[in-house]
């Protein structure tokens, strides 16, 4: 029967068109039904951004026995609750993020709408996880990573994850180098350092691009993605949201804040 | 000397015209220098996305002894990020954030473009707050809770905060209770329940608008923010951004990731 077969929506950030997603959907095939919602256009770096104040268009492309493929014009979030609320006829069992052309490792986490896709999933109790490559070239071939994403859906399958914890897994550049297995780490500290690039439009206004590097605040340390990525190992961290930071409250308490 | 005066980043996400931002910009002009860099439209729900694929237009509006004003085309992070490493002549003492129109208490921290402001200045170790009330109407006179907020600018300059760590300040709505208080609470867990209104555009397509709902999945608990909004009290909750969840990651390493 085919409800019986897992039920798994895939997204990403990359957009409809990604290279990396289409490895993602024919991987999510061999393990169960799959529902494909992701972006119309690139909607890299919108962090968990939804689409509040304008209308959000779906498009469905595909529509078969146990697979069907929609665009949205929102971000991977909105695909997310879009997908759930609007576009599926049961309760997902998996949510597959990526294959994201670009790492999502260390602070990064935060910019990524791969991974804000995959936290979303988890926030409404389904097991989700982010894949990403460590190269941004839209046509590179990320097909060496497909027996090591087969493993970790396999074990996410028979699994059960902590409440809200969601999974980043972090492969180095497969067109470059030789995975030589995966560990499981967290995110390095670090910190993105901007660059702007100054610019005019033919019109003499001020523009800029963003550009710059991350730095790595935990540079050595064998426990951190940046560091396992760079020795070839693909890494996987639990990533689990958690604003409040509660060991400062009593200490706040004493601040002066209410005399007028 | 001017350059002894505290120096403040003021920004929001509900753009350069708001209200909520003028009132927080006259307030923040009582304590120092001031650099005004605010997205040139509503930047909403935007959370912590940047601006990658395309250039940030940047507008300068005003530029006197003491105080700049700077619209730019990007989110608010863009705003901090430009104001920090482009627009600015020294360091930030300070980065004000708001007023939001709309609470950012509970699970909005994440989606909120203001919050995300207060939240990336931190990263860059500078000391953050973000501002809003419960209540959305654009027009809508906030000048009550100008005495608190000056309590908490005043606090926040003698104070240090913990590394990394901003500050959430919640009122409920002003314009139609008196607040009784600050009080230091953790953020409530909650999560927001969509719901889509469909609709069709002249050519037929379809679209969805998002709206919802939030549920407070700690109703009653009085140290959260939705309970003492309730009771008329302002709030302020510690903010810091913590992904790891290394609790999982001894178990995590057990999974079978590595049979190929």
């Amino acid at each position: 029967m085919t409800n019986k077969r897992p039920y798994i929506l895939v997204t990403n950030d990359d957009g409809i068109t990604a290279k990396g997603l289409r490895i993602l959907i024919d991987t999510a095939k061999k393990f169960g039904d799959v529902l494909v919602v992701a972006p119309d256009a690139p909607q890299s770096a919108k962090s968990h951004s939804i689409t509040q104040a304008i209308p959000i268009k779906i498009d469905k492309i595909i529509e078969e026995e146990g697979y069907a493929e929609y665009s949205t014009s929102g971000t991977p979030v909105d695909c997310v609750k879009i997908a759930i609320h609007e576009l599926s006829n049961r309760k997902f069992d998996l949510i597959l993020s990526g294959i994201n052309h670009g790492a999502n490792t260390s602070v990064s986490v935060l910019y990524s709408g791969t991974m804000a896709a995959a936290i979303e999933g988890a926030m409404h109790k389904i097991k989700s996880v982010g894949f990403s490559v460590d190269n941004h070239d839209p046509s590179a071939d990320f097909k060496d990573v497909i027996p090591y994403m087969e493993n970790i859906i396999s074990e996410l399958i028979k699994k059960e994850l902590p409440k809200g914890v969601c999974l980043n897994v972090n492969f180095p550049d497969v067109t470059k180098v030789t995975v030589k297995g995966i560990v499981a780490v967290k995110g390095a500290d670090g910190v993105w350092g901007e660059k702007f690039v100054k610019a005019n439009d033919p019109h003499k206004r001020n523009f800029v691009w963003i550009t710059g590097a991350l730095t790595n605040n935990e540079a050595g340390r064998e426990d951190t993605d940046l560091y396992q990525i760079e020795q070839c190992y693909a890494t996987v961290t639990p990533i689990k949201l958690d604003f409040n930071y509660i060991n400062y409250l009593d200490e706040l308490s004493n601040w002066e804040f209410n005399k007028l």
